[in-house]
Order: C-alpha cells, then structure tokens, then sequence
C-alpha cells in the first residue's frame, strides 16, 4: 500500500495524519454552524457528511448523518462500514470531481464525541505495564497476578464521563489514606496521572447469552480511538481493594475525536506477542488482531513547551482488543453498538516506552526533568497532557490526530 | 399512616402489595396489545398511563408516557414526581369517578424493563455480608478491608444486562482454575449465586466534575426495586484479582418490574445503624435515608414447592443508597437518569438472614435441605430463585411484588 491520492491537496503529503488511505470518522461544529454534525477527515479538511447525505451524495438506504454521532451508522453493520469507506475514496480520490463547498477547514471547527458512548470497559492487557505496577506494589516475584497470562483482566468503567479531546478535566477530589495515618482524609488527589491507551469502539452486538468467538469479536470492532485514562493513584490505592478501582477512575476518559477505521488500518495488523503460556482455545487468536501504531506522549506546563515524556507502540499489547472483547462476552454478557473498550496502559519494555507517569517516575521517587528545567512526579494543575499516534506506511501514515487534556484545580467539595 | 381506600376494590386490603398509599410505576404489555405502555399498579390491576396520558388525565406539561419506559418522567424532576403522584391518587382514590377502562387485570399482562438502564453499579455495603464472606476469604480478623468503614466500596457493573423478573436466566460459562490445577479451564459455572439487593434508580443528573452531597443524592433517587446480583462465584475467584469482578457478574442482574418511589416508602425511613467508625463529613447522613423493609428469598426446584432460604430487613446495611450515590459522584463522576445502583447484599446477624448462598452455605460446606427433601449448595439448572419484598405499615403494606429467575443449563461454546 502506498499514498492514495486526492483532489484535496493537502492530503497529498508523507506527513499529513489523514490522507485519503485514513478516512477517518468524527463529529464538528464551527461557530457558524454550531450543530454538530458528522464527518470524513481528509488532509487538513474535513468533508460534511451531514451535507452530503442531505443532497443525495452518500446514501446508505437509511438517514444515518442527522444525527451528531457515528452509532447509526455503526448500527448498519460491515457491510454498510464498506459501502460508505468505499464512496467516500470514489468522492474524494484524484479525479474525481473537486466538491469544495463540502469542505470545512479542521482549523475552523471544534471536534465533538464522536459518537455516543454505550458502555465503556477498561482493560489492563499490557505487560510490561502489569509487571512494572506489581513490581512495585507486590515486587518481581509476584508482580503479574496468577490469572493475568490466562484471560485479559478487566473492569467495568463509567461511560458518563468519557469526552473528547480538548475537554479540561478537573483534578478530581477523593478521599485517601496516608500509611501512617489512623484516619482517611479527604481533598484533591495528589498523584494525578494518565495511562496511555488505545480504545476500540463497539460497532456490532450480541444477544445477551450469546458469546462470540475471537474472529467474531474482531469482526465487530468499528474502529480505534487514542484514549487517556486518567487515573488519581492515591484514591486508588486507598478504594481498590476487594472490588477494583472506581472514583479514582470515574471522574474522566479523554478520546481522540477521529474513529480510525479497522479498514483503514488493516495494512498494519500485527500479532500479539508469543504466549508465554499457552491460552485455553476460546482465547486464541485465529490471526493478527494487533495493529502497529506509534505512540507518543508530550506533557506541557502551563503556557510552556511540551516535553516528550514516553514514546511505544500497540504492539507491545500482550491480548489484542479483539480478545478482550471475546472474553467480555464469554459469560454471554451483552455487547452493544457504541461500547468503548480501553486497551490498558501501553508500555514497552523500555524506560522510555512507559506509558504512566506512576511507571515513568516509579512510584513518585524518580521525577522527571521536562525540557523547561521543571521537574514533575505527578502532573500539576495547569499541565496539558497530549497523547498521539499514527500507523506508519511508505509515503503515508494513517494518523489518529492527538488526544489533549489540560488539568484545571479541584473544585471546593461540596458545591 | 393508614390505609388509603381506592375505589379500586383489590387496593383495599392488608394483603395487597399494592395499596392505593403504593403506586409503583412499572412497564407492561399484553397478549392483544404488544406495545409495552407504562402503567401504576393498584390492588390486582395496573391503571393504563399510556392511556390516560392520550384522553388528558395526566398531564405532566409534555408527553412522557408514549414511550415504554419511565425514564422521561425522571426527567422532567421531582416537582413532577410529586405531581403525578398527587393527580394518581386523585384519579384513584375512593370517591373519585371509576375509570374501569383504564384498567388491565394484572393477572393478563407481560411485565417489561420499567426504565432504560443508563449505567449500573454495584456496591458492598452490607456489613454483615462482608464480615461473612471475608472470614471465609481472609479468616475473622481481617474480614473487614481497611477502607470498609470509611467509603461504600462499589464497583461498576453491566447495564446491557439487567433484565426483568421472569427472565430466564443462562448458566455462564467461564474460566476457572482449582486450586491444586496447573492450568484453569473453561466451562459452565459450578458456583451459580445469587445476592439479595435492593436497587435505587436514579432520576436527576450531575454535571461531570460537579459532586453532590448526600443531601442531593438521595433528593436525586427516583425510587427503589428489588435487586438479583447473579454470580458466578468460581468464576469470581479466579479473575477477581486486582480489578474487581467481571464475567462473573457481567451475564445477568434482575429487578423487580415496579418502581417503588420514594414517596411511597417515605413512613418506613430509617437511620443506618450506629457508625463504627466516624464517617468524613461528606458522607454523613443529614437524616434518616435506609429504609424499614422486609426481605424474603425462597428457592424452587424445577416443578417443586418452593422453600424460604432467607429472610431479613433493608434495615441492616451499613450504607445508605444516598450514601453510595454521593460517594459515586465525589471525584466528579456524572451521575445520569437511569442509573441503577446495587446496595449489595443484603445479610442480617443471624444465620437465617444471609442474601447469598455463599454464605448460607458457608461456602458451599453446608448444603442446605429444602422442604422438597432436596439439598442446594449452589443453584441447580431449572431452579427458580424469587426475591420478595414489603415495607409493613399499619393494616397496608408497600409491596415490591417479586423478582424471578430460572437458571437455563449453559450454551455451548463457542455458538
């Protein structure tokens, strides 16, 4: 595969994220048109998909772009996900006739959820990041969990509080308990952090009862979003124990506002890595279901320049998210449309391949010296964390754009 | 309070769980009229809102009872509540003009899912259930996790799958390992539990980063159902480990298909008991906020009589459901119209009073003889397990009508 070309120049280039090859599927308003509405980004341009339907240009046999969200055309199934990408490269390759009227600058628009989150479930599928959290709390002998090579170990997240990039996020208020304290106190968390994450978005269903195989699950995947789990360290440690973590999670998910398609990314599939033990057949992956992305993270002190703090790949994944997914539903647990499933924290085996802070600074007790002289163990309020990927081809890469969030203090509690 | 005559003859009665002081909402449908409507239950009969929405004996300012299911009365908030409550028992009471055409025999109706489950967790605050099962797990001095007394621990569960009474119930599927196992395995669940609760269905909203008080909360709780928390206990064990449960939870949770509102319950509130430890402010009580109602669980094999297994009092838990909610919402988490939250189950001191099987048979070391003859460790397939539940006033009661499940055997898997 190489660069598809576009009447739309600037998606002609090595560098752009969204060239015709990506596609990629997300929901914008301007402040001339403050209705959200659905589109196809293409170069520095997005193509309104509102408008296009609206005058008979894309039509998928049912109204799917007058809603402000991706979920109905998820609702069409695969079929349908291949009849749109597939018109979409018909209006928007080279030679095609140049429909400028239907395109509205990226600069000029503010990105909205690009669709409407059903449930959101987090994993934590990686291991160098399993290993270096238990090396830490349980030390390297115990530092994976007996079940963690067997099944992709999750829990249920808050979909009410998943947004979008560019949305700030409040330094979440909690209460905690310091180890030589007899009494838990409460205030502002002081070990605010982020976990690098990509998310799959849900785009099929199955009945409740019904469990899918791996192949299944992979086939019901729309697409994948960057997402930042933030994560305050200090209500977890304090909350997590028997039932796993809650308010130290719910308070906020940031995603990248652009769906990348499984079609666009098919030229970068990938296997997880070998087995280190064996998985029971349900399990298994029938063929690559991993995707090499690079990522990288960049924290920015407030009014400052970013600094990069990590840089790894999806591929350092030990179960893909179409494993994650078969697992979710081997009790016959009901996936739907518009369900969001986080990847765990992404860390390579490397120091500078660690996707958290907690990993980055171990714990607090190695800061981190950002570009700008300061240093950090924690993030601080003010600081703009920005996530961003791309999977990365000969002469294009299919880029994911940046998942950005910037901490604002904690609030007085109660309001 | 006494009885409230209707000129509904069935609500006038002792034994009616359905007095005219009641007037749970639920949803329902009909073998001739298949739309499921939402309706009120009054003694033997449900007064038809669909109905008496479109003719304009309610009316509530905007249309809310042409859709199956009692989210958009949430919606419009608590004034409403009151009001329509208010205009039911107008409508309903004795004296009033009979509207027999309003009413369908609720022996001739298909009871449906009264509201739409936005997002569902459950909670652990019991604390005779978690002293119980913590001995088991971790022997009686360290029963109680160090956070117990200082936050309702809760976990988020799985909205896809909460269902309403009378549905069949799967046996999951799932990976477990013994003990003395190299490897785990995969197959249908041994350990099939249920867990006694009672669900609060929330009815207001929080903005994302803004808490509530418990004040708020429980101003926030539209009204109470009977809870089944089904649970895979072997496939508990084995994945519960760090991040709380999952597949084992994740394929099944029923409620009760009325809606008990809060103003209903309003003579029977109740303190929790005394603190064992001081709370933070934020989680004190300003008032009484559990409630005086009786709990019952019986057991049926298949074709059998049924048994009482458990009887016991909402009355027993430690934490509130406003407690639980203010605690859900105090790292800024949005709370939404249609949350449903799990007290978690409900154990009282004695022996008889324990909501799960785990601990009525302590593990399943101590099988339990039903009147059949027969003997239950864990549920068999065919069995039907049947909550009940009435707060009892002076010559009325609040009832919660039942909520009831059979188990189906296991599905194989993959399908």
């Amino acid at each position: 595969m190489t660069l598809l070309r576009s009447w739309v120049e600037s998606a002609n280039s090595a560098d752009t994220p969204f060239p015709l090859n990506n596609l990629p599927y997300g929901v914008f308003s301007t402040d001339s048109e403050t209705m959200p509405r659905c589109g196809v980004a293409i170069g520095d341009q997005i193509f309104d998909l509102f408008k296009a339907e609206s005058d008979g240009l894309v039509d998928l046999g049912a109204a799917v772009f007058d809603v402000p969200y991706w979920n109905e055309v998820m609702d069409l199934g695969a079929e349908s996900w291949t009849a749109l990408r597939a018109r979409l490269i018909e209006l928007l390759a080279e030679g095609a006739e140049a429909l400028p009227d239907y395109l509205v600058a990226q600069a000029d628009v503010t990105m909205q959820m690009p669709f409407k989150v059903a449930e959101f479930t987090d994993f934590y599928a990686g291991k160098h990041h399993a290993m270096n959290v238990g090396t830490m709390f349980r030390g390297p002998e115990n530092a994976l969990p007996p079940n963690w090579l067997h099944i992709p170990i999750g829990y249920n997240g808050r979909a009410s509080t998943v947004v979008v990039s560019g949305t700030d996020i409040v330094r979440p208020n909690g209460q905690t308990k310091a180890p030589d304290a007899e009494m838990p106190s409460f205030g502002p968390c002081k070990r605010l952090d982020i976990e690098l994450e990509m998310g799959a978005i849900i785009g099929g269903a199955n009945a409740m009862g019904d469990p899918v195989t791996v192949q299944q699950a992979d086939d019901m995947i729309f697409g994948y979003v960057l997402l930042n789990d933030w994560s305050a360290r200090d209500i977890q440690a304090w909350e997590y124990q028997p039932l796993g973590p809650f308010q130290a999670k719910a308070f906020a998910t940031s995603i990248s506002p652009w769906i990348v398609t499984k079609e666009a990314l098919e030229p970068f599939r990938t296997r997880t890595p070998e087995r280190e033990k064996e998985l029971l057949p349900h399990l298994v992956e029938p063929g690559p279901m991993l995707y090499d992305i690079d990522l990288e993270v960049t924290m920015a002190p407030k009014g400052k320049a970013a600094t990069v703090i990590a840089r790894t790949n999806y591929d350092r994944m030990y179960y893909s998210a179409a494993q994650q997914l078969a697992h979710h539903a081997t009790s016959g647990c009901a996936m739907n449309v518009g369900d969001l499933i986080g990847s765990g924290t992404i860390s390579g085996p490397e120091k500078s391949e660690r996707g958290s802070l907690l990993e980055l600074t171990w714990g607090g007790k190695e800061p981190m010296t950002l570009e700008t002289g300061e240093t950090r163990t924690f993030i601080e309020d003010g600081d703009t964390l920005t996530l961003a990927g791309a999977a990365k081809g000969e002469g294009y890469q299919i880029g994911f754009g940046t998942c950005v969030g910037t901490i604002l203090p904690a609030k007085t509690f109660p309001q």
